[in-house]
């Protein structure tokens, strides 16, 4: 039954072979790994212009060289990223870049971020949307919190049923909103060089008098919140078709350009229309209603822009499995994020990715707009260590034009850097949780490493000098009466070896003369042991002759315990049995290096 | 630790031998198995005046003959019951006495609903006591669940504690109330006699115009919920101290004697003292007023009326677990209500109890009060049967004097079944569910037995012609590399027989390559079958394998899966492997009569 079910939601089974095939062309990957990324474009600019208009209307026009500033921020990632690519066609996320230039702990510190980054994000996003489906739907407001694990639950099934199914659901949205928004400003465009708008605005370099470097930086900062996806491409780079490098560049490269060309074109018609934020509506609502009025390309647009929030959080369903299968390799991450499923996606990793960000949203009640700063700095910190990896990168093995490539970087890393800083100046107090969980995760992946490590020592082998050793064997078996079982057990033993001892624990003087006597009737060939137990407790003298025979035999024999099971049709059954057996085999299994075997007698009625 | 805490909470485990020193004394079984019995004076009479006074005033007079009636049935139910403790020694509940003269059928419905009805009589009693308690202190109102939870933890951990600890514990306030009570009585009396009260009261045999048998009977039955309880001795002979019968019979008779002369009493002063029942007070409240006044007499009289009303849930404790394990004897209740704790009581009984009730206080919120008449019905119903049973005894065995023996068993008879028929026609409303459980509990019984004997038939094996048989031996071990636990596995395995294959799954050519080469620089003298996994499933190929090895040698040979497993030394290192051999097991223990045997190595770091 759970079979089928599992048949139904995730689809049948993927040969290994079939992983080629699931892979993403082009136009798919743009769609499943910049939604983040394209998504910031809805609340890029606004971030920027809510810095300014504190110093007045007449700052507003900083906007303009701000965003130039972004804009070239965003080329410096995307050439870096483009550099990265090429470096590390196997994926080249921020850890593996990292880790190989700076040393492992530099390494993990910029996966564990984006590790974290990632649960944040599919909180974060799957909130935003619930609150655009919610702005919709005022009734469903109360039912919030399940609004979004809905969303959580779908995509999770979405990305378990495989990478190339899941794009083709995905991709619409995407590409709806980047033809939505790019319509909107080429109309935005012609009505204003048409004459069509006539808003005051402040000139461009009006004097405003209470302006700081400080504050403008500020603004900066803010508008780089438009920047976090970036990475995704780089990371995904296995998921591509071949030649994957190349397609991950050139996929990069267009998503850097939509994402700027929509980004600069924003902020323009935000700029040509005077437009200033306020919190009951957006600066795109703001420049979708004065393009087209409340018509039903005006709804379009807020209706996409609702899904590609939403969607956002999928980038995330592609990066973190693949990161965590990379730090999972590398003995950083339990074996299991290592395993593809049925449908050769990473299954572990999005389920744990599922499971997580669900609890996140369940914790906050859906409010995680203060996490928002968090995950900004979650991704800054591993872009600055990723450039800076690249920076010695260059330095070290000085390629044909290393000088070109290292000045890129090394703008990008302060650049990235001096952002980081910002964001740690100016929020601190929503972002101090990082100093402590950042540490948290660095030391888990520690422990972890250190206990496989340690296990693979202790379980490895000399090929050449440690062989099978052949000893004797006794095996005991604990008996609760003369049954088939019983005799099934017996069998099976004395197949094996001669050195068989039943055991009967007995609770008065009446049941010890009856087993007796039963016994010496039956003579199966086996010696029968009985004990007394004066505290109605099967298993403490079990044990004790345990102790004993093992205590006298482990030199010479093998022992084995041998447990006689019945097993019943029906699971209920079972409640209808004291299960010593399993108390036994639990007590044994943690406590002594003895062999545990269990017959089992399949009762057909 | 789990340890620790039951051995603080519990107590040390007690030897068999010391059972007879747990037994009870005849002043401990009074207080242990009468509270429920004695408590209904807290209500008795207030119930049969809740029925008369909607005849008017002038009726209340029949609260007299009435209450002589009820008392009449209390002789007749204590005459019975001393016959059946004497006729049934080892413990003469209806169940037992209903089965042996009437079979097995009407045996079960007799326990059936004397165990569901002990369940409802924790739930409602520790109800009561809540409600007792929070009148004094109101603030506790919003807890009520928590409190009775608390009650009801209480009594199951006393239980737990053993028989005579719970009993020496709960003995004082059976005592307080019995005492306080006899006081009441006799200060009211003293003070009727000397003049001291000057109430109008109706005058025995005035006429009341509307009065009907069917309100006579109503009040009949309603006081007959005084009677509750009663049969708590005859089922617990076993709990007496030797000689058994002897002891329960004096205690039966006490405890009848003193519940008798309390409820005259307490009849005689309502009517004496003109009192008819009001929803705010109850009528023992009224005369203890109208006697002491407000006073610090009155307030003891309060507060152990509460205290035994909460303890009334105590009987139920002892006789629940007695009946299941009667039952569990004869095959209709699981074995694990045969199996005495470690304090020598049959825990598995009070726990169930503890949970069923405290379910039952959840569900219903703390308001039992509906249950009530479900309650009594619960009762007369085994009464009736085993009155019935007892007629059918003296019939059948005719022993000296058995025309006196059979008529008050058949005066008895025909009360009690004529009170089960009031109950049934004045109450359908609330007790209609009776007819829904009971018939499902029965089933439930049945069910079980069937399944005991079947198990029972297909294990028996013929003591001289089932003998062991040799067979030859194929040990398989699923090997997952080359570490010292297949090393160990292997050395073992080579031990037992030469017929040893290890098998491995590999996900691709590159990963067959190089474990074949390992195995041959290794050579262990053990032939190694690789398997291809097309779908990355180890469980699979390895299935389809052993099907194969059990069609080629299951008639010759007995065939052992040998599992190598490393177990950590935390239990969360678990979740940092996978845990594909517990998976095996799982699999081949539920499909396969194949003998599953693991062979533990434990990690030291």
């Amino acid at each position: 039954m759970g079979n089928k079910l599992k048949r139904v939601v995730i689809g049948k089974p993927m040969k290994s072979g079939e992983l080629e095939e699931e892979k993403l062309s082009k136009m798919k990957a743009l769609a499943v790994l910049s939604s983040d990324a394209l998504s910031s474009v809805a609340y890029g600019t606004e971030q920027i212009l809510i810095v300014l208009v504190t110093l007045g209307f007449a700052a507003v026009w900083y906007s303009i060289p701000i965003s130039i500033a972004v804009l070239g921020l965003l080329t410096i990632l995307i050439l870096s990223y483009r550099q990265t690519i090429y470096s590390y066609p196997s994926g080249g996320g921020a850890y593996l870049v990292a880790k190989d230039n700076l040393g492992v702990g530099t390494g993990l510190i910029a996966g564990g971020s984006l590790l974290v980054d990632y649960i944040l994000t599919v909180a974060v996003s799957s909130s935003a949307g619930t609150d655009a489906i919610t702005s919709a739907f005022p009734s469903l407001h109360d039912h919030r919190v399940l609004v979004s694990l809905i969303m959580i639950l779908f995509l999770t099934i979405m990305n378990l049923r495989g990478i190339t199914e899941s794009a083709s659901i995905l991709a619409l949205p995407v590409y709806l909103f980047v033809a939505a928004i790019f319509v909107l400003i080429i109309a935005g465009l012609i009505k204003y060089v048409m004459g069509g708008i006539h808003a005051e605005v402040p000139e461009l370099g009006t004097a405003v008098s209470n302006v700081s470097l400080f504050l403008l930086l500020k603004a900066f900062s803010s508008g780089c919140s438009a920047l976090t996806g970036v990475e995704a491409v780089s990371n995904a780079i296995p998921n591509f078709k071949q030649p994957a490098e190349k397609n991950a560049a050139k996929t990069l490269v267009a998503m850097g350009m939509i994402l700027g060309s929509m980004f600069i074109g924003i902020s323009l018609l935000a700029y040509w229309y005077g437009i200033s934020p306020t919190p009951e509506e957006t600066v795109v609502s703001k420049i979708a209603e004065a393009t087209f009025g409340r018509g039903v390309l005006y709804y379009l647009i807020q209706g996409v822009t609702a899904l590609i929030l939403f969607l956002a959080a999928n980038t995330a369903y592609a990066a973190f499995p693949l990161l965590a299968f990379m730090l999972a390799k590398d003995k950083f991450m339990p074996h299991m994020f290592k395993v593809r499923g049925d449908r050769l996606g990473f299954s572990n990793g999005i389920i744990i990715l599922g499971v997580l960000s669900a609890l996140l949203v369940i914790v906050f009640h859906g409010d995680t707009e203060n996490l928002i700063p968090l995950y900004a700095v979650g991704v800054f910190i591993p872009f600055t260590l990723s450039q800076f990896g690249m920076m010695v990168r260059w330095i070290r093995l000085k390629p044909e034009g290393w000088i070109i490539k290292l000045l890129i970087n090394t703008i990008g890393m302060i650049t990235t850097l001096t952002i980081t800083l910002i964001f740690i100046f100016t929020k601190f107090s929503q972002i101090w949780m990082v100093f402590i969980f950042l540490p948290l995760v660095i030391f888990l992946f520690f422990r972890i490493h250190r206990h496989y490590m340690n296990i693979a020592d202790e379980l490895r082998i000399n090929l050449e000098s440690d062989k099978p050793e052949i000893k004797g064997s006794t095996i005991v078996i604990p008996v609760a009466g003369i049954t088939r079982v019983v005799l099934h057990s017996i069998s099976y033993a004395k197949s094996l070896t001669d050195n068989v001892v039943a055991v009967f624990v007995a609770f008065d003087e009446e049941e010890i003369r009856k087993m007796e006597e039963k016994w010496e009737e039956w003579n199966p060939g086996v010696r029968l042991i009985i004990l007394r137990s004066r505290y109605r407790s099967v298993m403490r003298p079990l044990m004790k002759f345990i102790d004993t025979v093992e205590w006298k035999t482990a030199e010479t024999d093998h022992i084995t315990i041998l447990i006689p099971q019945f097993i019943t049709k029906h699971w209920w059954q079972n409640l209808l049995h004291n299960q010593t057996s399993l108390l036994i085999r639990a007590y044994l299994y943690n406590q002594k290096d003895i062999v545990i075997a269990t017959v089992p007698y399949h009762l057909n009625r």
